[in-house]
């Protein structure tokens, strides 16, 4: 089945689906997005994604292109129209179209939607949560606004590839104190040897994440002791186990950072109990 | 007449001229863009601004998209079919389309390649210069890669904004230790009162500006003082004169910052005797 996406208020076949060589999008990165994950053809967590993606717009002061209960059903008929059963959908919103200039526009512009959807193999998930993924620590060298959900993701696919190319799945940013900040399209969490959950505020440095802010919800319900502070490189190393957490990858163990093993370098226990748990305190539109 | 540009290959009409919502560009600024000034229908400084474009494109490991000869063609075509006498060519280069993945795709994808041109009335720019611009300060908050000249312009969108909306041309970003890097789409310098001029050095924080380069061939024909280092506010402040310089701007003379007036609050005599002398030195093609 060809794929389908949404721009601007049409679907549209996904190999000819397009936007305009201005929109500020393209040239400026002048644009935010929001990535949920689709499960049982329902979409995880859409609410709170919604409101991030507001705060980014009110952050960049981009208009919400259409009502909110608009945008639901965008979003809920390309999964339909993907017949996406699990997998994820992605939106993204920039400032539209204006003949190229930094500042903003001064004429209105409608801001740009793309919304598309595609199908991922839970299975293939599993599979690698039941290996774990290894991390690479990398400078952190993105702006101080990564609170914003913005597509200026050069330095993410910089450090991601680099994680690519000395075969781990994640690169953890750290900052210029030695803690580490967040993954490249993750958080970041430790598990003590007394069985604490640590992972950073998401006051400094980090994108409040959704699965981060939910797992939260998790631990709470489980009784399981958090300490939001952040942690370095070295003490990840020396932890009982690692993991991250991103719509697209629920709860993801580590089994190495910088190619030191954490714990005996398998998927920790509690890594694989909050996976496990995870869904049951998602909420599904 | 339509406006016509160059995409992936086509000469299109401007209205109809669009890039795949998977570009790597919409979706994560990963590209890097040229502008260069058009004088007489003849592109200024092409040859250094295609040295720049492929040390921009070597370090993010993107393929040239076409022979350099063959790029000069689509340039010069877009100039020509746009009759643009004065004004700017606009060339932008992404990774390509993929489906979305941070890491570079794994199966080979062609660069994208955009280019447009617009005419601008250079009196428009004689009577700014002949008025002068206001600067504002911002903290610098660029990732440190500035030196690529990529489309991940966010922070530089937002700093510009801020300049407009306190009536101002330019917002300088100042590093951590209190120093100017560059303005948000241009160099900064400043003039003492010995007029020897004054400029940060490409080396740290800044991006290699060609119109910075050409001026500082500028300065050692007509036998002026160049000193290439940092300079603070302050200092800026303080200075005879003060200008930025870029592809589109040329030497645009700065007459305050932060509404400080520098020297008499009017155009410097060495500015406006740079923004003369400046095109005798360019190279046109």
């Amino acid at each position: 089945m060809s794929r389908i996406a949404y721009v601007n208020g049409q679907y549209e076949l996904m190999g000819a689906a397009s936007v305009h060589i201005e929109d500020r999008g393209y040239q400026f990165a002048d644009g935010v997005y929001e990535v949920c994950e689709i499960r049982g053809a329902k979409i995880v967590d859409f609410t709170k994604h919604m409101t991030r993606l507001q705060r980014s717009l009110r952050e960049l002061r981009i208009a919400m292109p259409m009502a909110l209960a608009s945008l639901k059903i965008v979003v809920q008929e390309v999964v339909r129209r993907n017949r996406v059963r699990n997998g994820i959908v992605y939106l993204q919103v920039s400032r539209g179209v204006s003949r190229r200039d930094h500042a903003f526009p001064t004429h209105p512009v409608s801001p740009s939607v793309v919304v598309t959807a595609r199908s991922i193999n839970p299975q293939k998930g599993s599979d690698t949560a039941a290996r774990g993924i290894k991390v690479i620590t990398q400078p952190e060298n993105r702006w101080p606004r990564v609170d914003i959900k913005s597509v200026s993701l050069l330095p993410n696919v910089l450090a991601k590839q680099a994680a690519k190319e000395q075969g781990a799945g994640e690169a953890w940013f750290v900052d210029r104190d030695g803690f580490v900040t967040e993954g490249s399209s993750t958080n970041a969490w430790i598990v003590t040897s007394d069985n604490r959950v640590i992972t950073r505020s998401a006051e400094t440095g980090i994108l409040a994440g959704i699965t981060r802010a939910v797992l939260i919800d998790v631990l709470a319900a489980m009784q399981l002791k958090l300490e939001e502070r952040p942690f370095t490189p070295a003490e990840a190393a020396q932890a009982k186990e690692a993991f991250v957490t991103a719509s697209s990858q629920i709860v993801m163990p580590v089994i190495a950072i910088d190619d030191k093993l954490i714990g005996d370098g398998k998927p920790g226990v509690m890594a694989k109990r909050l996976r496990e748990e995870f869904h049951r305190f998602a909420e599904f539109v």
